[in-house]
């Protein structure tokens, strides 16, 4: 592949990241079970879709075919995404949701730690203002995941079983192809990783999951689980209807 | 309201009923209990939208303006549908996917009788022909209702549930205006409706609300269910996606 297109896909990986699970978060908007938690993570999407329109940025600019960050967002079919299919699994309870943000956030802090000090200027960049907020973001969801599961009966019980459920999903995020590699191979992340998440759910009193099985094909856009559709339908409809509407 | 006007309105709201249910049931294709549920599901939905594409066909028919079936059902936005509250909330259970359908068949069945020998022809054959398939549709909705109502302590207080959660738009269906008048008025259907739903409910072991409340506004397109807007965007995708497919 052209380094170019390399780095558009790369871009892209990341962007769509951003974009699904910002969107993901931002469903829980008026929903959340306190007025904090509500708060706290319309926050989080917003910094999510704010680094979403950086990278996507960063995508148009590379691809150079007149489409901005919002026609990669808005415009693009469900096998055109290159998110990891972590990101596009439904909220179900809010348990569940800061299992699925602390199991991303602990890739995510790591990765953009690596991005930090990239050759390229931009990406670099990008990397540098994102990791303020997602070393927030992973102390926010690591507390969370901590206080509900070393909690009620019912909360650890909720809490194990959205890690059961969510861990086929992990290993993806550390699969690298030639693509991760042009830029930064995710591999190497996965030690930093398991402290992490292993010193946390200890601290948790949840049970890391056995197995190594992983769900893949995400980021390559070879396959998306049938929430991404769903999600997309919703999230795209605006534009779809009034494709020449301006504010 | 001019005459045509107020027939175009009225065809809309028996298509919309059909359109946004028959859509809904569909949703469970794939994810029924048993295979025979599925399947009967299937039909049910089939069923619905062959209605829709009569009534929505009439409705373009009359407006003249060059819009069709399709057109009316994938190019409308959210709020110029006037299908009942009831038909677009979201199906939750098994259960309550067949008690929301058990108390539209109530209605529907009254209503396409009281239709059958309408003076307009148009409308008369429409009604005669759907009239058939959702004689078929109450039987089976009522039967449903009756087995699982009086039937495990489970699945007996989902189906309560299900009764006291729909039960608020169940009004809607019997409050009438201009436009209905001006075809068929659903006010006097109620009586019948009452004896039938009675009935089923006596022998299904479940209790009546004992409320009047009525949810309003999806008929008259003065507001609808949160849930209506999101099921569009996964309804229309397609079409929105790509207008000009063809196939």
């Amino acid at each position: 592949m052209a380094r170019d297109a390399q780095l558009f896909e790369w871009a892209c990986r990341m962007g769509d990241n951003t974009l699904v699970l910002g969107h993901r978060i931002s469903e829980w908007c008026g929903h959340a079970p306190v007025l904090e938690e509500d708060i706290a993570l319309a926050n989080t999407a917003l910094d999510l879709i704010g680094q979403t329109q950086l990278w996507l940025g960063l995508a148009a600019e590379i691809e150079g075919q007149g489409r901005n960050a919002d026609a990669l967002a808005y415009r693009r079919d469900v096998m055109d995404f290159r998110n990891l299919l972590l990101v596009e699994q439904p909220n179900r309870d809010f348990g569940h949701t800061m299992m699925r943000q602390f199991l991303f956030d602990a890739w995510h802090i790591e990765m953009l730690r690596a991005l930090k000090g990239h050759d390229n200027e931009q990406i670099s960049a990008i990397a540098e203002k994102s990791l303020k907020e997602v070393t927030y973001h992973a102390e926010r969801s690591a507390d969370t995941v901590i206080a509900l599961g070393d909690g009620t009966e019912e909360s650890h019980k909720r809490m194990q079983a959205a890690l059961d459920r969510l861990w086929p999903y992990v290993g993806e995020m550390f699969l690298s192809d030639e693509t991760d590699r042009a830029v930064c191979d995710p591999a190497p992340l996965r030690e930093a990783f398991d402290a992490r998440v292993n010193a946390v759910l200890a601290e948790a009193t949840l049970t890391r999951p056995d197995s190594d099985f992983a769900h893949k094909g995400g980021k390559t856009g070879v396959r998306h689980t049938e929430h991404l559709g769903h999600m997309l339908a919703v999230m795209q409809f605006l534009p779809r209807a009034y494709p020449d509407a301006k504010w």
